[in-house]
Formats: C-alpha cells, sequence, structure tokens
C-alpha cells in the first residue's frame, strides 16, 4: 500500500506553480498550467497531476521549449479558431482560444480549434469538460511520440493518440471519456516493468516485431493498439486530423524532433465544439431528456459510464478541502524546490 | 466454394432499379439507393451490394416508410445543413444536402449534415469518399438497433454504431474506414449459425448477460462492443452525436419504433466534413506528403490500410467491365422480379 499525505486544496495550485516557475516558465504559463494539474488532482488521476511537475521540468531542460512566449490567436471569420502556441506548452494556448471556440460553436452549429507548435504533456478531458460546462459537446485528439505500432505492424508509427469527448447533463457531471488508443499507456508499461510483472498479450511487439508480453522489450520494440485493426484505423485518423489537416507533426515527426532528448511531444492539437441547441434546431430539453434514458439504461444494468469514479473523487475532495498523493511524490517535489 | 455469376457494371443498376420501383420505391429514390448499391458491388462488398435489395423490400412492407416523398433541404447561414428524410431512406436525403455540406465545409473550414427520419440500411464509406473525392475529410456515424450491451452490461442499448472515416489522396485511391463499434456485424452472427460454428470469446453475452459461444444465444441476448470499455465508450460517442445532438432517436428508441416488424432501422445520421485548405491554413500539398510518408511508413512494415481489398476490387471489375455475385443471390433478385 502506498502511503499518502494530504495536501490542501490551494497548496497543490501553489506547489505546482513554484516548481514551475522555479523551472523556469512564466507566471501566465505556470498558471495554466498549474490549473490542468489542479483539476487533474482534485479527480485524484495521479498519472496526470503534480507527478507530471518532472515532465515539465523535463521538457525546459531538453532545452526546445519556450517558457515565456505568448500564444498568437489567429482571427478569423470562419468556424476554425487557429492558436499558435509558439513553441511553448499547449495549455495557455487553449485557455486563451476557449472562449473563441465557444463563442465560435454557438455562432456556426460546430467549430474546431487548431493548436499549432505546442509541447504537450496533459490529459485532455478538463478541456472538453470546459465545452460541456459551456452546454456544448466536445472533441479532443492529439498524437504524441511514435511508439505505438498499426495493426499487423512490427515498429512505432502511431502515437499513443488519446481521444476524449465529454457531452454535457444538465445538474449533473458530465459524460466525459478520454482514452489512449494504443491498448496500454505508456506509464503503465513502465508500472509492469518497474513491478517485474509480464504484459497480457496483445499489448506489444518487441524490436523485431514479435508478439511480447516483456515490459522491457515492449518499451524498446513497439506498443499495439486497443481493438485490433478498428483501433488502429482510430488511431490513424487521429494522426490525420490532428496532424497533416492542422498543419502540424504526425507522431513519428514528434518522436524525430525530440531526438531523444526526453520531456514532453511536440505537436498540434484538435478541438471540436458542437452546440446542441443548433444542431437539436432548439429542442435541447427533449434531447436532454433522450440521452438521459440512453445513460439511465447503462447505468441500470449495473454497468457504469466512464469517468465515474474521477467524479467520485472530485466531490469528495472538495468537500474535504484537500487531495491525497503519494508520500514519495511529495518527498521529490518538495526537494525540487530546495 | 460459393458459385458466382457475372453481372455487367449496367446491370447492376438496373437489376437494382427494377426490383426497387417493383417494391414500392419511386424512380428518385430507386435510383439514388441503386447508386449505393452499385458502389458496395462494384468493391466486390457483397453483404451491402444487391443482397441489400432485400431488406429494401422487407422496409416496405413493414408498412411504414414512405417510398415517394421527397427529401426536404432546411436552409441555414451557418455551418450545419439539416435534411429531413421526412420517412423515406437516408440516401436521396443525403445525396440532396450533399453539394451543401461540400460548400459550406469550403466556407467555413468544417460543417456537418444532420439527416432525420430517415431509414438507413447502406454501408458509410461510399458517402464520406464523396467528401475525400471532393478534398474534404470526412466522417460519419449512425445509430442501428438496440442489440450491442455497453461494457460491464448485459442487455442491448447500444446499436452496432458504425463509424466511417475518409481522407482526400491526391492521384490515389482515399484512406478510408468504416466499421461497426460492435465486435462483429450481427449478419457474421447469423452466419456462424448457419454453418453451426461456435463464436469466438468477447462478442457475445446471452439473454441472461452471460458471455455465450452460442450464435442462437448470442442473438437473443446480446452483442458486445469491439475493444472493451473504449469500444463501449465511442459508441455511446456515437448515439450522442446521431441521436440526442441532431434531435433523432437512439438505437434503443429506433428497436421499439421497428416494433419486431423488421427491415432496416429508422433513426439520424451525422456526416463531417473538414477542408484541409483551410484548417492547414493553404499548405496543402506539404500536409498531403506529410499523411502521405505517415502511409507509406505503415505499407513498408508490412501493414495494410484499411480499405485496400475494396479499391483492388473496384479498379479489377472497372477494369472488366462485370462484377461477380453469388448464383443464388443472382437467382433469388430475378424470382423477385416474375
Amino acid at each position: 500500500m502506498t502511503s499518502m499525505v494530504q495536501l490542501a486544496l490551494e497548496e497543490v495550485r501553489t506547489l505546482a506553480d513554484r516548481v514551475l516557475t522555479g523551472a523556469g516558465y512564466s507566471g501566465d504559463h505556470a498558471r495554466a498550467i498549474s490549473e490542468m494539474l489542479y483539476a487533474c488532482q482534485l479527480d485524484d488521476c495521479q498519472s496526470h497531476g503534480l507527478f507530471r511537475l518532472f515532465m515539465c521540468r523535463e521538457t525546459m531542460q531538453a532545452g526546445k521549449i519556450d517558457g515565456h512566449v505568448l500564444p498568437e490567436l489567429q482571427p478569423s471569420q470562419n468556424a476554425v479558431v487557429r492558436v499558435d502556441a509558439k513553441g511553448a506548452m499547449s495549455l495557455l494556448a487553449v485557455e486563451t482560444a476557449m472562449p473563441v471556440l465557444i463563442e465560435k460553436a454557438r455562432r456556426f452549429g460546430m467549430a474546431a480549434m487548431a493548436v499549432n507548435n505546442c509541447y504537450h504533456f496533459s490529459a485532455l478531458w478538463p478541456e472538453v469538460e470546459q465545452l460541456s460546462a459551456a452546454g456544448l459537446a466536445g472533441l479532443s485528439m492529439v498524437p504524441s511520440h511514435a511508439w505505438v505500432a498499426p495493426a499487423g505492424g512490427t515498429r512505432g508509427t502511431l502515437g499513443t493518440n488519446p481521444l476524449a469527448f465529454s457531452w454535457p447533463r444538465r445538474g449533473k457531471s458530465p459524460f466525459t471519456f478520454d482514452f489512449a488508443t494504443s491498448a496500454f499507456a505508456r506509464g503503465e508499461i513502465e508500472l509492469y516493468l518497474r513491478a517485474g510483472k509480464p504484459l497480457p498479450d496483445g499489448v506489444a511487439v518487441d524490436a523485431d516485431g514479435k508478439p511480447t508480453n516483456d515490459p522491457q522489450e515492449a518499451l524498446s520494440g513497439a506498443m499495439l493498439t486497443f481493438g485490433g485493426y478498428k483501433g488502429s484505423a482510430l488511431s490513424i485518423m487521429i494522426e490525420l486530423l490532428a496532424g497533416p489537416l492542422i498543419d502540424d507533426l504526425t507522431s513519428k515527426e514528434s518522436l524525430r524532433f525530440a531526438d531523444g532528448k526526453g520531456g514532453a511531444p511536440y505537436h498540434g492539437q484538435i478541438l471540436l465544439a458542437f452546440d446542441p441547441a443548433h444542431l437539436s434546431c432548439g429542442r435541447v430539453e427533449a434531447n436532454d431528456s433522450r440521452a438521459e434514458r440512453l445513460f439511465a439504461d447503462i447505468l441500470d444494468q449495473g454497468a457504469r459510464l466512464p469517468s465515474q469514479r474521477r467524479f467520485e473523487a472530485r466531490k469528495r475532495n472538495l468537500a474535504r478541502g484537500y487531495v491525497e498523493i503519494p508520500a514519495t511524490l511529495h518527498r521529490d517535489l518538495h526537494a525540487l524546490q530546495d
């Protein structure tokens, strides 16, 4: 059992902020990043919470990121808002363009945000949940590093390419999912390696493209997508929509750009927003009830909706005013500040 | 080995047309449906080609479809084109709205088509390939009948909910996929039943919600989604985007509407179109090359792109001027006309 330490909610942001500004991020960037880490930590999502501060530092140490440059919004009269992160982390860019995306979705019925030239390390659900909080349905996709083989392939070409979606529910937590299109997250394989456990079948191939259950061989070989050829096709779609469609890098180009230096991958991001008021011809209430009957039918048979555990953690942590983080993480983060 | 019969290309359309008008479809509807069946038959897609004429007849015999009513395009100034099929088959409605979708995607950068109140039986790829033929990236989703259990569930709530995507490639067949989010297509389970073969694991549950390998028990129980909880989440997203978002039925409502009468499911359809010229800020050529490097890297390692078999069949059948259909199908279709 991991020993846990309590951290007051406000302390999560302050701690993150101190580490980030200490690492070389400007106040604006540190605040936008801390906000994301806070959202994840509040939901007990340890893998994408304060733990990611190490990656933020590594990214700075790799020497290419700009910790101070401000994102540039490119004005348009159409349904696409484009924001150039100019070689900084993605989060401030997305935050800057988010109100424009929401306004455009309401004006045009649907809209897209194209984020270019950004480092990206974060969960996608806090961003699509900003869209559902505004009454819109939101979708987001990013490439990553070419660690994942296509179906029938033997080497890394695709990223872990996550897909996140959120649907607004009145007076309730939204319907949200955010999953990697790889069978396992890369971090999960690292956990198996540390625990000395064999991987399940269908997760990875070795450097020769042969199926493997050895986590070390998997890390030097390639991961596989979830769901066989269908998951693979979906992952290729994400490469295209969050890469060439928006004039940004594929996972293979992103891996080459990193040049073995570590830190967060560098690429683009696409977010889509759909306005139910437009698309349902104003019959939002009737269609909300229809969606609720769908959710009820899923829950009635003992199945769960995605993200339920996150929402329960959020409620609990907000009520008690603190989160719990592993004692080792707490110690390592404090060591960073000395 | 199934015995096959050669059918001249033009005969595919004529045969379909005769059966459809004989069954009670107007000339316009028969032509639009025949066009879809021709596209599938040309690609040797037997499951969605002329074979579907039986379902078109059954749908008419179920007594609710209107075989003559024309779709109604609803004008808008935004990025959404809405077309009401008014209780007819989807295909004429989609055909009518397609030029508007293309025009809107070029004007706004991206656009959506919402098709309402339609019967739907067809493959999705011929429609998204019309978008890629116009230089756009296209996505399409539909619900179906509630035959599929959500992850962790025991009974049918979701449809087979297919997802189709097409990406334009200059001078080449597009990158296209079109797959059901159920582990198996319903027709596949029927084939296992007829062949007396047990289903693989993870395809279905019986009427009590227990895993089963028996095709008959699967048909009276529920199918499962591909890819576990991720495939299930994706299928729920498709229910929402192609249902409540556009003011149309979920798969459960569609099954209830059918009232055990058979024929094609009745519901809505959503198509999305993305203009690479807008979204890449005009750098289409450089990004086409980037996408081509991605495809080359997949093919170089011996993996296949989706739809390759279809494109090979299309080329072969166009060159020789005929398609091959099972002799039994040919006989049964001719019997319909007597």
